[in-house]
């Protein structure tokens, strides 16, 4: 068993860790490329796993755990790394015909200056939970699909389209000349969560962790909703507040369709 | 100034690392011994947290940011890693009696087992946020108030009760002894979220995140519900479950009362 081979080096978005990001890039089609493997590992899961891999036509080798503690930048590769290709980013077109094709109003969460990968991560998966039709993010100011956030996504970064757009407010003036309502989320919002009718073709603004969102986009907001704080905390967590809005949204449209 | 003062190793529960959960321990009164600020720092917040420290009777040192790098056990600290003391738990009594003496039906965190520290934090925070009267944690297999969990719960972790409790399922039958209804989560759930009635007393189970709840837990509940998940991805992330019920749970009683 060849335990010594040093893995090529490949940019941070084609490095996927832990059995749920590899098994639904496996899932999804996404081209595998290598998978390293914990060596002398007796898990059934993991065994599984690597045919899975080396059924999609990956070249899958046992490496030494230690060495996988080398490679990691999750810190949590629950024992498998993969490199796969370049993760396709999505367009806003993708992700209206994407609606469009389901018979569903758009919803769209756009992600403004996220900075911690675990939410970027969590709002994914939430997104793609609630069905919605994509994330969009800035290309600058925010964490990339790295493979911290392809694992705390679960997988969903696979499946959920993300579109990487050059100005944030050009990309939401562009959804709303399709349609769309932008809430955005602000602590002094004048409409209650409850009260806000995310029925129609909607666009979900998640702010920084920090600072909320910029000013420029919030400006770009059609309405700002106020998620009810009855605790001595005054703001949510960026990925808890978009998992709060998309459920109310999935609530709303599943009233409307009486499911 | 003194920068080569090393700092007094204290057990986990004992520092707190962020502005965020260093403001919170000192607004809610908790005893705050010592702490340690980057020193050189311009930054006007950091310099206002130091004298709020001090006028609460800390003693405030500064040190090298790489020494505050060292101590750092959440590689966040912002700059600012304060020293407390010990946490005091709650017990179920407490939370029960919040409820009462705010007039409001009980509305209980479970936390069967959590792994991940910023998952505990995360529920804190989002329990305390939609006005829950308590959180319960496992005292074996399950992440304690570790300095990750306080800074994840951005202080919230002052404020809301938290028992540890040897038997998690005791605890619930004790807690259905009192006239709550136990809500736990499950992809096989026969209730559907929005069709449970989250109005009454009520304690919400949340699983681990691999393995969901235990299975004894599981037996516990009065009422499995069902998340609905619209995509290819097979489950949310905890603490994104845990939101999504409370601020549904919030969203029925606001109903109720009109408000």
């Amino acid at each position: 068993m060849k335990q010594d081979k040093i893995p090529v080096p490949a940019p941070e978005e084609c490095i996927l860790e832990g059995r749920n990001a590899v098994q639904e890039a496996i899932r999804s089609g996404r081209t595998v490329d290598k998978v390293f493997i914990a060596a002398g590992d007796t898990d059934s899961n993991l065994a599984r796993l690597a045919t899975l891999a080396k059924q999609a036509g990956a070249v899958v080798t046992p490496v030494d755990r230690r060495r996988l503690d080398q490679m990691s930048l999750t810190h949590a590769h629950q024992g498998i790394i993969a490199q796969v290709a370049a993760h396709t980013y999505a367009t806003l077109e993708d992700m209206l015909a994407l609606a469009a094709s389901r018979n569903e109003p758009p919803l769209i969460v756009v992600c403004d200056e996220l900075s911690d990968p675990h939410n970027l991560g969590a709002i994914l998966r939430s997104a793609e939970c609630a069905g919605a039709h994509g994330v969009v993010i800035p290309k600058r100011r925010s964490v990339g699909l790295s493979p911290v956030v392809a694992k705390a996504s679960a997988g969903a970064v696979e499946y959920i389209p993300v579109a990487r757009v050059t100005n944030l407010t050009a990309a939401l003036k562009e959804l709303q000349s399709k349609g769309l309502w932008v809430y955005g989320t602000a602590a002094d919002g004048e409409t209650q969560l409850y009260s806000a009718d995310l029925q129609g073709p909607s666009v979900i603004v998640i702010g920084n962790e920090g600072a909320g969102m910029s000013r420029l986009v919030r400006q770009t907001c059609d309405v700002l909703v106020r998620v009810p704080m009855k605790g001595r905390v005054s703001s949510l967590n960026a990925s808890a507040t978009a998992a709060i809005l998309l459920y109310e949204a999935l609530r709303q449209r599943q009233g409307a369709s009486g499911g």
